[in-house]
Parts: C-alpha cells; structure tokens; sequence
C-alpha cells in the first residue's frame, strides 16, 4: 500500500507527470511548532535541479499546507501536503512507450495494473519521494526539539569510490563529540558537516565540498570528506557524459534515540528501518551494525560488552548497531542502504520492445546519473518516520 | 506487534520457558487440504536437538491444531497452533540473571517493559520462531500446491567457509532445471538438494551430506556441496568446544513467483522481504538480486534486458533479484540475509552486571554455537508468508 | 484515525475553514473508467447552498483529481482528490471563541489535543463529509458497473414526521420492481426517485418533490413521498426561522450485494457498516434488519425461512436486514441511522464558557437546521466503501 | 478478520466444536499485576450452564493462560488464552446438517467459504466470545486499577418486559452515588446491583435476584430490579418450554473514562463502540445517548449545556451519551444494544434444505432462550477492549 507507519502514518500520492505528488499525515501530536520554511529545508536537499550533478528536470517542490497547521501549529489531525509537477517533459517519454525499460518497473507496473501511467515513471519515479521527505520533516523536526534525536546521513560510497574509514569514528567517540556541540534545530544534517574539516556551507545552506577542475562550485555529493567527494563529483559527471549511471552506499546514524524502542517480534527495530530503506527506490540492500562483515566475526568479537556509565549501561562497541533483540539499546542507530546503479540510461541497449521484437533502446529524458546525493533526505526521512512511530508507540508503555 | 502481514495475518506467542508457542493465523483461504503432518514436515527440520551441530534441547515441537481445520480441511476461519515447550531448563539461568548478556536482548527487554522474562530468553528467544514455521507451512504448501512457487534457502556461509560459486546458476539454467523435475508437495525443499551431486537423503528426511573424521552422520548443515558442508560442520563442532558462536548468509530463491506481487510505493516486495528477513533474530542483512555488490556495477552492466520467450518478456540476467520497482517480475526471487554470531556463549567476557559493576560471565545454558542449519525453514516460512500475503492482495486486481 | 478500509481505504483531510478537504483512496482496481463528472455528481447532491433547506454556505465542491487517474482510467494507485474551502466567513466565529458549543464537538477537541481550529468546526464540522462523498463515488460507480450493486438511501423521518408505511415495500417486490428496471451508470441513486409518483428530477440532477406554498421549488428533502416531503420542507424552514434544529432517520438499503461479504468475527459486515455509519457527524444510533423493533418477536417470528429461487436458497423475508452471521446473504442490505439534531443554533442558551462563567450563547454563522437531506449521500458513500472493502477481499477467498 | 483494536489488539480463534476457543492479546502494557482468577471471574459471568435459565451445555472455561503473563505480572508480550470445549455434543447436530437454519449463520458461511463446520455453529456460534471475555478481563481490569473506570451493563428489557424507567438515573445522580461507594478490583460489576435493594449476591459472585414460583434462586437475569427480574426469569422459562426464543436490549454505561479518547474522523468513539457491539453475534442495532429517541428532539433541547464543577467544566444533561464530535467528554458513556431473539429453536419452521426441498425443521441441540444474561459480560468486554485501546492511543499525544 501507499501508507507507512502505524500510528505515525503517512501516506503519499502522485505520479511523475500528474499534477502533484504528496501525503497525508496522520498521528502528529497536537501543539507543536513547525513552519513551511522546515518543512522546505529537507525538501530542497531532495529537489532535482539543485546541483549540476543531479538530473535538468527543475521544481522548486514548494510544499503547500492544505489542513492539519495552523499558525504554524499541529491541530493533532491530518496534515496534508501538496506538491505541484511543474517541469515534466512528456515529449522525452514518447520513445520509450514501445519498451519497458531494462531494470525499471515499466514492464511490473504493466503486469500488476493491467496499465502505466502514460509518460514518467508514474508512482514508480523517485518524484514520489518528495512527499516522503516532506512528511519526514516533521518527524526530523519532532525528534530533534522534543527528544534531541539527530538523525544524519551520508555518502559513504560511488561506485568503487569510499569514504575514507578514518571517518568512520567508534561510537564513543561520537558521544564525546555530540557533548561538544551545539545543536540548532534549524540546521539539523548540517552539524555533521560543520566539524569536518574543509568543508564549508554557503548562505543558501548548500555544502561546497569540492572544487572541480579547478572551478569552485556547488556540487553536493553529500560525502563528508573533500577528496572523496572531489573524485565522485568527478566520477558522476564523467559517468553522464558516457551516458551511463552509478550506484552506491548511503549510511545513516541516528543519535540519542532513547533505549526501549521497537516491537518485538515481527516490528523489531531494525525490521521496520530495513522495511522503510528498501521501500526507497533503487534499494538493493540494508544492513545493520556488523551486517554482513559481521557473519565474518566470532561471537567473542562480536558482543559488545557493557559499561556503566552515568546514563547507565551502555555497550562499550557497536557492533549491533544499537539494536539489541529488535530494540533500541540507547547506543547509536547505525545502518547502510545499497542503492542500484539508475536504471534509465542514455547508452544504446538492445533489449525487447512490447511486442518481443529486440531493438536498440537509447533511453532520453533528463535522470539522474547518480541518485545518492539527492538520497541522503531520503534516509533521514524514512528513518525518521520509523522512530516517530516506535517512539510514539512506545509512550503506551508507561505506567499510568 | 507480534502480528505479520496484512490479509495472510500471523500473530505468534509464547515465552522460550513457559507453557507453549504457536499463533494464529487469518486469512488462509477456505477448502485447502493440509495435514498435520506437512506443517510438522517443516517444524522438523527448524527443530532443537536434530543433530549433533544443535542446542540440546530437544523439543518434539509437535504442532496442535486447535481450530481452523477439520478432517485436514481449512474452513477459512482463524488458524490456532500451539506448541509445548517441554523441555526447559531454567537452572541454566540462574547465574544470568545478575547480568544482561552482551549482544543480547536482555538489556533492551528490560529497557522497554520494565521486566524480564524470568529465564531463557522470552520472546527474544528463537524458539518463538517456531511458530512462524507452522503458520509458513502452510503458506508454502498453499503456494506450491496452488501455483507451483517453490522456496527454497540454504546456507552460502558460515563465518569464512563460503559455497562454491560454481553452484550459484544463472537463473536461464535454474529455469531449464526447473522443468525436467518432478515436484511432489510433500519434498518442498528437498528438490533443490537433491539435484546436488553426493548429497543423499535418509528415510526420515534428514539429509546426510557429509563425513566427518571418518564417520558419516546427519548433520544437517543445510550447505548443498559436500566439501563446503564438511568443513561448516567441522568448523561449529570446533566452536561449540571452544565455548564460542558462528555467523553465516542464507540465500533464499523463490521459483515460479508470477508477476505483479508487491504493494508500492511502501509494501514494495524487496521491502516486505527486508522486513520479514529482518525480524528473525540474530539477523544484520539483507540483499536482494545483486545487492550491495551491485553498487560497483554501471547501470549498462546492471540492466537485465528483455527477451521475448513462450511466457512473454523476460529478463535475460537476474541482477534485480526478481523484483522490478518493488514488484515481481516474473524472474526468480533471489536474496540473501546475513545472520550475526549468537551472543550467548560460554567463553568468558568481561561486561557490567545489571548493577554495574563488571564481572566475568561464562553463560550456562544450551545454545546452538551456529543457528544457520536450522535457520532455512525460517527464511523459507517468513518468504513464504510475504509472497502469500502479496498473492492474496494481488487477487484484488482482477478484473470483475 | 483519518483513515477507514482494510484494502479499499480512504484517509480524508481537511479542517472546514482550511484551504481545502479531500482524500487518498488506495485500493481502487485498476483499468476502471470514471470521470470527474461521475464524482461531481456525487458531491452536487452533499453540496452546501444546493437549496434554500440547507445552510447559506456556498461552495462548488469542485473535486480536482490530484492523481491516480488518467484519461478518465483508474492506474491502480493512490487516487488523491482535493475540493478546496472557499466561502468561509471566520468573522462568525469570533463571538464562539469564549464558548464551548454546548453538543459541539469543540469541548473534547480541546480536550483531546489541547487545542482547536480557530474557527469553523476543523475536522469535526460536517465539511470533511465531501471527501468521504468523493472516495464513496468511485466505489458506488465500481459496485453498480461492475456487480450490478445498488445503493440507495432516504430521508425516513424528520423530527414527528415520518414516511408513510406503505412505501417501505417488502423485499420481494423490491426485487420485482429491480427486474424490470434499466439502470445505468450516471444515474444512481436516481432509479428510486423514478419510481415515486409525483417526483421529478430537473435538468441539473436535482429532486423536485414538493411544492411549498404553492411556489413549485427545489427543495431536495430527499423523502420521496411527496406529502412527507412538503410537510417536512415546512418544517425545516420553520425551525430555521426559529434558530432551532431538527434530527431524523435516514434509511439505506444495497441492493444486489453477493452472499459472502464480511468478515467475522469481529468485522461482521453490520459491525463495518455501524462503525461507517457512526463515524458521520451527528450520528446516535444505528440499526439493521429489524434492529430495536426486532427484541419484541420471538424467534419463530423473526427467523427469515429459506425459499428455494432460481439464484438458488433465498431468505422469504428480511427481518436479518440482509446479514446472518456478519455475512451477507443476497439479500437486500436494510438499515436505519439517527442523526441528533444539529448542535450549533441561533437561540439562547445558558452554558458555561471556557472560563467557566455561565452567560446566554446565540451562535451565529451559517449552518444547517436539519443535515438529512444533504446526509444521504454521505449514508450511501460509507455504505459503498464498506461493501467495496468487503467484496475485494472476499476475492481472496476464489479458489486459485 | 478475526482481530480487533489497534493497538490493544485481540485476535480470537475457535470453533464451537473444535478443541478450543481462545485468543491472543497485544499491547497489554507491561508490569501489570493481574491472576487466573481475575480473568475467571468474568468467564464465570458468561459461561454456559450458570443457571437454569441458560443452555444446559457445561463448560467450566478455565482460562489457561500459555504466555504473556508470569508470577501474575504482565510482560508486555503477547497474551495468549486457551479455553477448551469439553462438553460438545455433536450428534444434536446431525439432523441439521440438511438445513441451513432460518435466521442462522449457516448458509453466509457456506456460501462465503464454500464450507461449514461439519457441527455446532463453528465461528458463528456465542461460544467464540468466551475469548473476548479473557482478553475483556484484563481491559476491564486495568482500567478500573490504572484509570478507576468503571463499566458496567444490565438487561433493560427482554421481549416486552423493561427495566421501570425510575432506575434510570440522571448521571448528576449517578456521579454523586460513585462518590460514596467503595470500589474493588475483583468486585466489578457487583457495585452497580449491591446498590440495587432487593437483589443480593451469593458466595460464589452469583446474582440472586428472584423468586419465581416461591422457590428462591439463582437466576441471573442480570436485570437489577426485582419485579422485572422475576417476570424476565419466568418468560424465559415460559419460552424455553415452548421451543421459543427472546431477545432484548442491554444497557451499559462507562464511568469515569476520561476525556480525550476517540480518534477521529473515522475512529470516533461511538463508532468503535458500534462496531464492537454489532460484532457480538445475534445484536441488530446500537444506539448511544439519546439514540432513536433523539431524533425526536429540537436542538435546544438535545444539546448538554456545560456547567462549571470542580474539575472543569461538564455537561449537566447527557443527551450525548458521553461522546461530542466523536471524542469523549468526560461524561458517562451510555449506550444501548439490541439482540435478536436466538436463531435456533425447537419449534417447527417450514424451510428450504440445502437441496431446495421445503420440510419442516424441529432443531435440536442445547441452545439458550434468550442470549441477554449471558450477554452482559461480553458487552462489558467489548467496551473495555475500545476504551483501552482509545486510551492507549490517547498517550500518544501527551507533550514529550
């Protein structure tokens, strides 16, 4: 279904090429602040057109309020956002529709509904995201401001192009970092940046991270660190001059998420991140903690033992993630989503039209080469919107 | 919750030391034949105690139909199954309570309710699992039987010890394979194994595929190549003795899935998958098709392009894993999920008591050094209900 | 929640003085031809100022199709409509804003979420009904076309005033009267009407049944007796001058549903139905077959004997209203709603503000004396989505 | 489906005549103290065979509660009840396996699910509320312990006989006799009647409340008034002789439920209340407040103006039931629910059989007369199981 969550629920709408995408949310508490400008925020990360190395297609993705705010105020009841289609570009589809796309959900969408929507991706293009990260905004803004949940993601890998791993800090040190900081709500996301050295923000809350070609420019990789982004930056743009696409990792870490969250068995914490990652599209793997490096480990290894600290026990690794039986420990919440290479490509590939015939497709339409560093707003708000509901579900523990 | 799916619902209960597990199952359709002895076909091969490489605790896991089923028919009412647990030990726990045990969902329990289970491990324990097994069975005899999907999984690795590559076919071969055997409902799982060269199958069912220092024994390490299954089983009884736990990969196939399962944008199949996978325990990983590897891929690499064969289009490679924008394509399901190390060991570790102070614990108790080998029917039990629940759904489609 | 279905399922949005109401509907069939004319024709008949019996409020009620539709086809994904607010008048609520309306829902929205709208009636005023007119539409349209069902239902009473006895026809002759009618897709709803003499319907749809006067109007009581109708048009206007309200009795039947629907035991189709039916605004009571009447029969008067027909066994009378066991059994669906008289009124009363002083309340704004005539078709639309979602499941119950 | 509530979730399960009836409870909150016994009691209250004026079948459904619960303290999981059906007698029913019973759930099953229970009423039968019952104890017992809600039913009439209108107190009346009147957790229920002069209770928790023929006894017509009791005990026995059945109205108010709960627009409470009771078999209408009879009503008189009291402000009439806009108000919830006179009776009724033939039906088997007092305790249960699932989800919109 088009519904996520179960008491933090959203729901989203809208094909590619309709007049609008967005959602309805539904069990936001009541009272709390938020404006359209945080909302806009996580929604301009996502929005195609922001750098040169995301896909021509360009949309302001302006989010409008119909219902559910109020003078900048939750009312407790659905909160609908709207987000207007304005770029589409029908024309580039009219080739296509004598194929289904090797690797796109073309030729699904056709076997499950009988039927596409006729130009676009329909519910299948990443378009549908937008809504998601509008909805996620809300639950970034809800965690950070009433529980101090940060929730960042980042560019770990392009294609063979990692993150250096000293970048990969053990958690305590992380902790003894988020001690140091402090924290806006505004500028959730940025905080991580901010102490990576060489790394600047402009005015419009852009990351200038690289220079290319010697030319200083907005490239928004969303990898933390200079000289990787430097050669993805590169990478990407080469990539799509070639007329081909690249995959790659996102990782996401959600700090300060209180223990206690999850419901165990079937909803464990970790089921409903994996749940939300790979509804995203593109997805082609998750992982938690060790993930799949971990299955190399002996138990031995593998445990993170416990400290006492002043908040109380505390894993002196990380190892699980901070998931411990499909509930959060208190230590960091430390996942990674593979995303696919883009299916949509300009290089020639011979493959069978409609009607069986084989035929060279040369794919038009502005895609993107690289989803990955519009993606990270992606992560956050699907994270987002899980912690949301088990925080929410969680409260009916308490004891009165 | 303790409830999976959306109209084929499992809801399980039960602690790992009180008096039962089992579930309840709705949304099994009406007038299917099932004994009692399919379903049980299946607990037996999940079951504690079935060889040497296990936990010993032995449990029958005999499976009690209380209603839902009269004379081996399904009246299409809920199903309840009940499982005794019999042979529990609570002595061995008497030590543990003092402390939570690293990588363990002790500490996260207690963090959410308040409480413990007052042994074993509750419903963190796998043995709640069985339950999922039962209410699997009969999705998998349904979905066999119906139309013609089979499930299969088994182990690809245990810690290092990996799987022959050469076993791991193209999907155009699997396809031809497929058509030259003959299925029988009742040897779902056993198909696979079978075709595999020095595997041979006892009377019971158990399947001998390996020597070990001279004498041939069931193991049962669910890894189809006799060299690799030797070394795995080698490896855990090595382990076992040296009080330490094991990690591995299961990879799952599911054949014949027609097209168009899967409820985007957010019950994508991938995502349904991942969240079943996800909530077995020790589980870290999932990846479907090719996965986290396939992020080093170029999208003109990673496409499957389109043929036209006697059922219609069909792509020629499999790196989507059977999934197109989270719907089946028809291509066979293919995924992996990675499955930590188990934390209860009894190696000594140095880790804090629940009042703080750090001590040594060496943790009594029977617990398998390696849950792999009777993992499978897990993974195939929790596919199987995904793809039920996603056939169930698709029905809705048609036309009338 | 906001949100009502298990397949076929319908969230609505909206406050009353928000900048617009509307849906998601999930679950619609693909390939299904409908047009936006379909659904206006269902919104006309709820639409505030469609006559002088309703409230001053004017609105088109214009439903936009956000999505999910194309070229007048249903693509099997989420279909959003949104019908924007546009005659609101916020100065009439100024003088409510000391005041908890007595019989409003403004006392326990606050309560609840600590908060209000600031003005109009948020999301409890009867304006969030549109939506749920809208989302009913496309079901009604898909029941009619596809299965043959009819939806119909009627002003009963009005305060003293009742529909006379002999116009609630027996079952039998209803199916009679069915056989020898030619329905067609545009014109639900309408069937009824024909066949009441004395009733005419003008060129924009609407009923004229009364004249009042002598002045021949539109008057749309929606009682299809002619004499009931005048006498409850008077006293409607009567009230009206008086600044007091009236409640009444709506009667819906379904015509043509298939044996099966529901699902026990805790969704027995009159359970879906209540639930529906009391979730409109001003609803006290439902009730089904015989409902309150029915505790004075004995069994063997109540127990409707099968008759063998041509369509196979078929209860001779309807005392069940059309349900045995929560399913339905071909017969007709028959059932009663109550709705209070409306809380908001111009006359004086002495009641508490939230300051807790007593003081005379006289309400200003512009709201209907009595909301039967403009409710049938809110009674019909929950009607519609509840068999909806009934009968898409009950396809999962098909053999294959 | 055979789940209820969303997040105080109660699956049941069982035939009449299989081995057992029982359910699954999710989202009871943990650490709450609570025994067999507690639970018993309410089974107790329904069981068959409690006195001369029910079904002579004999069960004495001891709840065996297999998880969930440990040292009488709930552990936040899942809580699974077993009752098992000792007494079944299926030869009673092999006459009627050629009918489908006038009025009786017979012939919806059949045609829903292509089958039948091959003897008792399979789900259909009341013998599947004695786990609604189980999983009522514990809502009911925790809402009185946590939140010192009371509820409450009674027999208001059966067939013609009523309960004198001079025991329905005004709730004003009703608040001040809460005030005085001390209240324990195992006497639930008890408090309403020990107020009721005349009506005394017996060792075992049984209400004697009549003398019919001189000979005093137990009846347990749960109507609290003497003289009604006492004619309401000797038309049951009057129409048991003659192979006749009865039905009737029970009442039931919630005391003390806090304002707040109810979730609209969909999930108001009223509507869940509805769709609660309208789940219980043999009910035909629901009504809340003024119901029916408020349609009767003008504005000015129907709406509960507030007053100002110590804790805040009130309604000082309860025209609404205790529910405005959906929502509750703090106010008494007080609604009412009609039974149908029980389908299946001795005396002989001209039907169709499955084959078309008309004969004439005499039906054995131990039925009861009249279904009302054994009825209360499950109407209680449903109750409870809304208002905790309400107040549950109520939590979820406090501040932090």
């Amino acid at each position: 279904m088009s519904s996520f969550g179960r008491v933090y629920r959203v729901t989203t709408y809208g094909e590619s090429h309709g007049k609008a995408v967005g959602c309805i949310i539904e069990g936001m508490p009541s009272g709390f602040e938020i404006t359209q400008q945080q909302i806009q925020y996580h929604l301009s990360r996502r929005r195609p057109g922001q750098s040169s190395l995301t896909t021509e297609r360009s949309e302001s993705d302006t989010a409008v309020i119909l219902s559910g705010i109020q003078n900048n105020i939750t009312l407790g009841t659905p909160i609908c956002i709207s987000i207007a289609n304005s770029d589409t570009r029908s024309s580039d589809y009219s080739q296509l529709s004598a194929f289904p796309r090797p690797g796109h959900a073309d030729f699904s969408y056709r076997m499950k509904y009988g039927c596409n929507a006729e130009s676009g991706g329909g519910r299948a293009s990443a378009r549908e995201t937008a809504a998601r990260v509008a909805a996620g905004a809300l639950a970034i803004n809800y965690l950070e401001e009433k529980h101090g949940i940060l929730i960042i993601s980042w560019v770990e890998s392009v294609e063979n192009i990692k993150l250096p791993e000293d970048l990969i800090w053990t958690d305590r040190e992380e902790i003894d970092r988020l001690g140091s900081i402090e924290i806006t709500t505004t500028e959730n996301g940025d905080w991580f940046y901010k102490n990576c050295e060489g790394v600047s923000i402009d005015k419009d809350g852009n990351i200038i991270n690289a220079e290319i070609e010697g030319q200083r420019e907005i490239v928004n990789t969303r990898c933390p660190n200079p000289d990787a982004a430097l050669r993805i930056a590169k990478k990407i743009r080469d990539t799509k001059i070639d007329g081909d696409s690249l995959g790659g990792i996102i990782r996401c870490k959600c700090y300060n998420v209180p223990s206690g969250l999850g419901e165990p068995c079937f909803d464990k914490l970790q089921a409903l991140l994996a749940h939300a990652m790979l509804s995203i599209p593109s997805t082609k793997g998750f992982e938690i903690g060790s993930g799949f490096e971990g299955t190399h480990m002996l138990g031995s290894q593998h445990n993170d033992c416990f400290l006492n600290s002043e908040k109380g026990l505390f894993p002196m690794t990380n190892h699980a993630g901070g998931v411990l039986g499909g509930i959060s420990s208190g230590a960091t919440i430390d996942f990674r989503v593979a995303f696919k290479p883009v299916s949509t490509i300009k290089k020639p590939q011979l493959t069978a039209k409609w009607d069986g015939d084989l035929e060279v497709l040369e794919a038009k339409g502005r895609h993107d080469s690289c989803v990955l560093p519009r993606a990270t707003p992606i992560v956050e708000s699907m994270a987002a919107m899980v912690i949301m509901d088990c925080l929410l579900l969680q409260k009916m523990q308490s004891s009165s």
